[in-house]
């Protein structure tokens, strides 16, 4: 099987979805790949529970973005797969939540298409459901909305620009990935336009992990309540899934 | 273990995300739970190769969202769900794609409050994921957009609002659900709102299923160019994910 795939000489390399955390929320296709692979490209963010998966025989290679420790440039991350699949390896290219969500995806599969190598995706659970999940509201309701945006707040070029406006509204699901370092511009942005202070915000960090938690607090209050809260896992800022109303929620944070 | 989890009577009710279709992209504990059923309802849109997975022993309950065939109300789909669970089975409720989209979950949930019946939901890889995939075209992309949206054109109600002037601009990506049925609606509201005649519009039909067809064309021949392909099952509208300038396309078009 493995030299059949070989007989063109190379592999395709598989970008696979590690998911939020949970190895149970792996797809049985992503598990296949990573019990499959010779070498495996990771990001922090992926469970140690999941690299855990990878055979002992495969090569582990920490690629970084997890916003502390060694930090590995995207540059070097594309060769760095260009060169692992010209060896003929299997490779897997294994980023946390799905490799279509904020995860540049693009700049390296541009760089195995450069270099004539074929690759797959393999999609995995994203942050905004494995929240949503947890806290077991819907993302979508009939007569409340008839849509969701999956949003970053930053980018690599700084703030990233929204229509604010009608996110204010709150009319609008909204869940705000990299939610801790994105609180107080999202906050501030949001009340510019004239939200609700007392808009309902829910956040979950660490989603579906051992240590996950739920913050449930308000406009207002969202970048001071992370902070007494010590979030420093992953988190989604989700807007717009008022499980409460304002009222009860602001007596609660009060 | 399944006595334990009855200790208190009655099993909680999983609410389990089927994903598009390959049962490869069912997440391990989906299937889990899938195996464990005693009875599962299921919408018509889940897979023969998914339901196949349901042990021989259990009750499978068609229920109906198909757009064709017999339909099932929801206060009926609801009753169902916890007649079920009160008869102490252990009840997997399997969703096409993830339950936590387009899927009106709370309404089943919220039957199963009043009943006093525990619940948990399992999420799936949703279809703008898995049509993303198959393009092999990442969602967000650094210095093209910030934000993803996930949108239905149709509601319960009728057709569905949305800020058609922002999606007009071709800024934002977006993944059009119920693609099929929407087309003309969605080519309309956006036109009216200015967007560009040649906007290269991709469709995901029957994502990750063996049938799975990707239609590329632009707005101006959304409509007609789906009914010329003959799409008939579930399909996906991709906005604003350009894989090719808006001129190639025209002219691969006419």
């Amino acid at each position: 099987m493995a030299d059949q795939q070989r007989a063109g000489g190379v592999a395709p390399v598989h970008f696979v979805g590690a998911g939020p955390g949970d190895p149970e929320l792996l797809t049985l296709r992503a598990l296949n790949s990573i019990r499959q692979a010779e070498v495996v490209l990771h990001d922090q963010l992926v469970s140690d529970e999941i690299l855990a998966l990878v055979p002992a025989s495969a090569m582990r290679v920490p690629v970084g973005k997890a916003g502390f420790g060694s930090s590995v440039s995207q540059d070097r991350i594309n060769d760095l797969i260009v060169l692992h699949a010209i060896s003929g390896a299997r490779v897997v290219r294994l980023k946390g939540g799905d490799p279509l969500v904020f995860a540049r995806l693009d700049e390296e599969t541009e760089a195995l298409d450069a270099a004539g190598i074929e690759w797959i995706v393999v999609p995995g659970i994203t942050a905004a459901m494995a929240a949503a999940a947890s806290l077991g509201r819907s993302l979508t309701r009939r007569g409340r909305n008839a849509g969701l945006r999956l949003i970053s707040a930053r980018t690599a070029e700084g703030l990233a620009e929204h229509d604010w406006g009608r996110l204010a509204t709150g009319e609008d699901v909204a869940a705000v990935y990299m939610g801790k370092r994105s609180a107080r511009f999202v906050q501030g942005r949001l009340m510019i336009h004239g939200a609700n202070p007392a808009m309902p915000v829910s956040v979950v960090e660490n989603a579906s992990r051992p240590d996950e938690r739920v913050i449930e607090t308000v406009l207002a209050r969202l970048p001071e309540d992370l902070e007494l809260a010590d979030v420093t896992g992953p988190a989604v800022i989700l807007l717009g899934l008022a499980g409460q109303t304002a009222a009860v929620a602001l007596e609660a944070a009060e």
